[in-house]
């Protein structure tokens, strides 16, 4: 199995403070993810000024398209992304398209994984050739007390059986990595775990410990 | 019944194409729409400026949330939306957050419906105090040919009667707006219709003459 990544999302209202974080922790971190909250206070301003610091690492677009997916995959990937989200919930026409300009220039996109969705849709995803989705324990359900528990575990070993790397985030610790060792995992996904750590190279490290820890060096 | 409104959906990828659209007809529509991709292009700035040069009209942030309720709410808001758009897939625990928000500030959430959600859904989305929705036959679903069709219409009825009022969307016409006599409509949403038609301003009185034909002046 793949050594999992290590993500870091920008969950910033500010570009100047998102690039802030991204300077400590770029030598210690694989994925660079513009999160939602940043694409939208600041546009895909963000993405290209990411980009362009940052040529090296793997650039996520955190968009959560549901709608429109051929236009908005174009301005993800236009402005300097590698991979780009589409909302579970989005038909599958959407998907079709968003993945028809990835495809196209070599990117790729994540399926969110949010609310209502079935192991036959992630089917129809892997169809398409989406091969990547994101596993979500969400900020408010995080916030309301929904912890990481056996469901999840199996629907995830359920999507890694068809095909489905998982990239999986919400407030996860490195404590909680050895959880996820029979899953087929593309990235650990860590924001304010990472940006808002007291050291927040050391934090990165411990990440990286435990990874290598579980899958080997 | 309420008359339906009349909302310019912005879906452009310029703020300044954006805004050559509306000053040519902001004085035929009620509402306007800051569309997903324009969110998404020019970040809250879009609204920002919508908000300064159209103080009166009722002003719509499309972001379709699906997280991070309080915070995009917290965004919107703030940028000068009226309403924001909550995608129907995301957990209570977000269109919670974001209604709390709107609520504080005399604002109104949307919940924008796609994939799969059913009554028992929306039910719980009045129970928080939501009472707008749009029905969306999306662009890609249109593209996919897609139609208004009788199981449409029946959701809407059944929405309706629950408590939501509901907005209208997706390559809409004025010869379909007969269709939704018996629903609760909010507003119809037209984008390229008006923005794209050979004489704009003819195309917003046809809608409105429709409206006004079926529900009256």
């Amino acid at each position: 199995m793949t050594k999992p990544l290590l993500q870091l999302a920008l969950d910033h209202t500010s570009l100047p403070e998102a690039l802030e974080a991204v300077k400590v922790l770029h030598p210690y971190i694989d994925i660079i993810e513009s999160g939602t909250i940043l694409c939208v206070s600041e546009g895909m301003k963000a993405v290209r000024e990411l980009r362009a610091l940052y040529p090296d690492h793997i650039l996520v677009c955190d968009l959560k398209v549901a709608d429109a997916g051929e236009m908005l995959a174009t301005e993800a990937f236009n402005a300097g992304a590698d991979w780009m989200t589409v909302i579970c919930a989005a038909p599958l026409a959407t998907m079709a398209s968003a993945q028809k300009v990835a495809a196209a220039r070599n990117c790729e996109i994540q399926i969110e994984l949010f609310g209502h969705w079935t192991i036959e849709d992630a089917k129809e995803w892997v169809k398409l050739g989406i091969t990547q989705a994101i596993y979500h324990r969400g900020r408010d359900a995080q916030a309301s007390g929904q912890t990481w528990g056996q469901k999840d575990l199996d629907l995830m070993k359920q999507l890694s059986d068809v095909g489905i790397q998982l990239s999986v985030t919400g407030g996860i610790t490195p404590e909680d990595l050895h959880l996820f060792r029979n899953i087929s995992v593309k990235a650990f996904i860590a924001g304010r775990a990472l940006a808002q750590a007291p050291d927040p190279a050391a934090a990165a490290k411990e990440f990286h410990q435990a990874i290598n820890d579980i899958w080997g060096d």
